[in-house]
């Protein structure tokens, strides 16, 4: 069977691998799609090296069938339509003990500190297997992950039907979370620099504002009738981001941190204080995330046809990668479906 | 009648002023006692000249009986021991309709955008008296306010018994609120880097850390078997204590903002996303905040003869304002009483 590798900076490579038989637990993956997702780019950019062991088979965001089921697994049958969370809790701290696993200190993430799903076919713990909704096409239900990121923000931002929220930053996940945040009853304004992003969330039908030409937080407070927002979610990783999601938040409104800032960054604390806001903190997802997801994609409330920019092969993902980090697109699939002539190897 | 005002940096002159007749729906107070606030000493340092209208009586912290009752007030009687919720919100706005009327945009401060509490005697509206319990000691009273503020952190906080908290700053809002906090169940850790304020809160049975030469966060960790701080406060108004009290907390811990930063702060935002962790701001008080308060000054829960470093005559007010400049101590009232012989000038 074939599997894209990364080898070190700037190198993916696609090579023949030689499938194991799923073990004790564990059930064999015919892996469908999987999605490029931010976390993969910074993996090929050499950022996470001291994290991942290379040559490391990396992805976590699929669609599979199940093609081989190991023992002592009940419950699952080959052919099912399945995908994967891929985080491993270690089930004993005091985060898992209090239903935290998620956030788990000793957390295995599938895909960056163990092998992942940009490979044909992929071993995983059965208990981490969430099944799909019968009919939905796979190519849409490798959206199911990153759309349990956005289930997960939202949920975290308690939100109530007909607040107004503020995302800023609408590359995958930022978009994805206004589409939650839709279907959940908010009115959505989204705060985008790129043009080709913003013009797709302007199609998808929401209310697009450039920060680079426009003074947001006056838009927002009149839009708002001066109460300002309920929500902002700070999904664009910058400086800025988080200064704007400060500024358009109403008295008690809230602040979802969803981006990775590596660096601290300067934040106006005297407004948390004067108009009582709250920031909450919003990492990954937690099973519940991951079935409402899938319920979201399988719906149609989720404009997956809309979000995915490209299908690549397997053995073109090393292209991918490199035309992804030039920007400017949206979701890109890798195509993990064995070659018609099947693969004896497993 | 005496009182003093603020009339320029660094100058507070108690001088004789004409009392005046409450209006309708006022009240006039005879003030018994008025702390002096670290808000106070902004004044007096000329921090705030811009919104503050000199001569200015300032002082919001104070303990009174009712003295004569204007046209149309009901539910009082001269002589009733009262403490005074000294913010009128506007009542229309959208902060006022949802409940939130502590933070009104348009809110007027008694004692810093109206006159205050320093003065014997004081005229307010009916409708900002807070009864006290009876028996209640007036200089314990005065303590009442600044307990509000602690009971409106606790409550932002929503602290459950047995977590760990650690409060960040050892003044008399911090330490009210390990007080309060205490009461509430909590296992409270201070910080302080005064060594007076830090022996208060020894003698007061709190756990106290001296950032200066002990690290906090470890012990914090060690002390909560690794699962760190469940709620921390910062109330030191310093980067540091921004740090420290992010640095403290668990998986799903909470930072209440308390103190007031004038200027941006680097936080770690990484940690907020990666420990899930919330952060609330929290300003002044409400009503149900002051109640309790008071119900807790009058049952003995705060050490008020202990968090009472002075109690000044009110003539001597401007030095008590030198002094407490210098640091080191924790709260000085102003005695407001009137001389024995009384005044006819009312």
């Amino acid at each position: 069977m074939r599997a894209a590798r990364y080898t070190g900076p700037k190198s993916i490579e696609t090579a023949d691998v030689t499938a194991v038989k799923p073990g004790p637990g564990e059930v064999q993956l015919a892996v469908a799609y999987t999605g490029i997702c931010g976390t993969d780019l910074h993996i090929y950019h050499g950022d996470m090296d001291a994290r991942v062991r290379r040559p490391a088979v990396i992805g976590h965001e699929c669609s599979a069938t199940i093609a081989a089921i190991g023992e002592g697994v009940a419950g699952w049958s080959v052919g099912d339509s399945v995908t994967v969370l891929p985080v491993h809790s270690c089930g004993s701290c005091a985060a898992c003990q209090a239903g935290f696993g998620h956030v788990c200190p000793q957390l295995v993430f599938l895909g960056i500190d163990a092998a992942g799903a940009m490979q044909n076919r992929w071993n995983v713990p059965a208990q981490l297997l969430v099944r799909l909704p019968s009919g939905v096409d796979l190519r849409h239900a490798a959206l199911v992950e990153p759309t349990a990121v956005a289930v997960h923000d939202v949920r975290r931002a308690n939100l109530q039907p007909g607040q107004h929220v503020v995302v800023v930053g609408g590359g995958p996940v930022g978009t994805l979370i206004a589409v939650v945040a839709r279907a959940a009853g908010a009115d959505v304004s989204l705060v985008e620099v790129d043009h080709e992003r913003r013009s797709l969330a302007a199609k998808l039908g929401f209310r697009v504002l450039d920060p680079t030409v426009s003074d947001v937080t006056a838009a927002i407070v009149e839009l708002t009738s001066s109460r300002g927002a309920d929500v902002a979610f700070e999904v664009s990783g910058s400086a800025g981001g988080v200064t704007t999601a400060v500024d358009v938040l109403g008295v008690r409104g809230k602040l979802v941190m969803v981006a990775i800032h590596t660096q601290p960054r300067e934040v106006n604390l005297h407004r948390f204080f004067w108009r009582e806001l709250e920031m909450v903190g919003a990492r990954l997802y937690e099973r519940r995330d991951f079935e409402e997801a899938a319920a979201l994609i399988a719906s149609g409330v989720v404009p997956a046809e809309e979000l995915i920019s490209a299908v690549v092969p397997l053995d073109a993902a090393s292209d991918a990668f490199a035309s992804l980090s030039s920007g400017g697109v949206m979701k890109v699939l890798v195509d993990c479906t064995e070659a018609a002539e099947g693969s004896n190897d497993a």
